[in-house]
């Protein structure tokens, strides 16, 4: 059956029906005007995130369920990155009259999944036909009294720190791009991200003083920090570990894993900056420093091994 | 100059740069992960609601500033008809790649100068390419310590009112349809709604016992709110007043005018039900009563003068 056959009231109730149960946080879920979600920090964090066919994802290369994955996990990632706590979520579905309900019900459960992981709920959203299958997801999210963590707090002598994988989706996403479907652990990691998101507010709580999540890729996106924080960071090369099917597909391929490292996106690992007195455990991977503006010289904000990097784009840009 | 050429970040500070300033309550706007928001009321309210082009509007009948209007609007409006007072919006934008900047950057001025009639800010989103243009806004709001009106709490014996205008956008939207250009108000009426936001919470005060915005249609909105409350609803017809242009229009395009008011959307009037003894005053027109369900044998949750509706479909299915 297609959307157009079920209907748009068809279709809502449909995906509505498979949410599964509200967190306690959600006070009213779909159905009203709006949903209405407990803020018991009394202050809200939400971002957007918008998926695009054909763009960020494909369908011939990624399930429904890991599409939903993936919005899910593009938002839940920058609440995370806030040092807060993800709480809900609200989904706007544009799709061609002729997809399947199948396809948009197996949409929701990943969204659902992914959403659960960390207590977040789908709460709301909007349908609507359009020739380009889109989904606009906004996720909100709670800092339980803690300050949020901005991309202007790094300060020189922190050091540079990651958390979840990074270079993965990039590699699996070349890979699928050459027209192979392996190694899996690669080709899933571009299907679906694995987010450490409860890693959020702890880095808050343990005094981090600036994240993001890389969305666009590690150079770009501690670009984002060292412009907004006046400094300079610098990454060494050796501290990433290649992991052996990496280096496995970046040889087959022709490739330098290090540009999908440190410049493949869609991971959406955490990047914070943290005191260099911060006990970091086994969670975090040192990959670099923070230096004063006066003393980094590159003019890019964030350096390689002292040097401007020169492998490839710095990031994604999503209309180029 | 094209988004394309801009790209991205050119966009983003572009757009970003039209937004205005940020309302007390925003306490980061754009710029980081996530925007973040004081709700006072330890509640937020949220609602999404996407904007398709050629769907839900079109650029040779609307510019950009009416679409952001528009876009603007209809979410505020939801947030209005739960009895909140809109905080934020986050804005998804999937443009063309030859989509001209000044038309994103209108859009943006329209955007802003909705939400800034109801103290709203834009305090984030997101961009990406995409063959179709398509605006997701998501709409926050506070409570400020009301109950929120939803739609299941009609009761047998209430009142059915209507603030603000029925019809228009849907008049228009027909005078458009068929190559005309005028009456110029009922034109304007479907390019930018005029809601009145500010009565979403005076209603709320007033013991409004449910509450939507008028989006799909009358009926088809009344009709939400009878089956979530389990009770008929009765309207009048001649409580509604014909305004003069909608009447020679209707009479100039041989079409019934109570097509427009009864089945029409996309006024984002506010329609509420009231006990009895409430005293609504000028802003308010009452147009019909809430029966029980008992004695409503009409079967369709909504009738005009004891029947059922005839004039056409009772509201737009976005799917067909």
């Amino acid at each position: 059956m297609t959307v157009a056959t079920a209907g748009e009231f068809g279709l809502i109730s449909r995906v509505t029906a498979r949410l599964g149960a509200a967190s306690p946080l959600v006070l009213l879920g779909p159905g009203d005007d709006g949903a209405i979600v407990a803020t018991p920090d009394a202050r809200v964090v939400a971002s957007t995130d918008v998926l695009v066919d054909g763009r960020h994802f494909r369908r011939d290369w990624s399930s429904a369920r890991d599409v939903g994955h993936r919005a899910a996990a593009a938002n839940l990632a920058d609440i995370a990155a806030m040092g807060a706590r993800p709480t809900a979520l609200l989904v706007a579905l544009c799709a061609p009259p002729d997809l399947q309900i199948s396809w948009a019900e197996e949409l929701a459960d990943g969204l659902a999944a992914e959403a659960v992981k960390t207590g977040a709920t789908v709460v709301g959203g909007d349908t609507s036909s359009s020739p380009t299958l889109t989904i606009a997801v906004t996720a909100l999210g709670d800092l339980a009294g803690q300050e949020p963590l901005v991309r202007s707090g790094a300060r020189p002598g922190d050091v540079v720190a990651v958390a979840g994988r990074i270079g993965h989706a990039a590699a699996g996403y070349t890979i699928l791009s050459r027209g192979f479907r392996s190694p899996k652990v690669l080709v899933d990691a571009f299907r679906r991200p694995d987010v450490p998101y409860h890693l959020g507010p702890v880095a808050a709580r343990m005094g981090a003083t600036s994240m993001i999540d890389v969305s666009d890729g590690l150079l770009a996106d501690l670009g984002h920090i060292a412009v907004a924080s006046g400094v300079g960071i610098d990454l060494r090369r050796d501290a990433f570990q290649v992991p052996e099917a990496m280096r496995a597909a970046a040889t087959a391929l022709g490739v330098d894993p290090y540009g999908w490292i440190l410049a493949g996106g869609d991971d959406h690992a955490l990047a914070a900056t943290f005191p260099p007195d911060v006990e970091l455990g086994d969670d975090w991977l040192v990959v670099g420093s923070v230096l004063a503006a006066d003393v980094f010289t590159a003019g890019e904000g964030v350096t390689v091994d002292g040097r401007r990097y020169a492998g490839g784009a710095p990031g994604w840009d999503h209309f180029r």
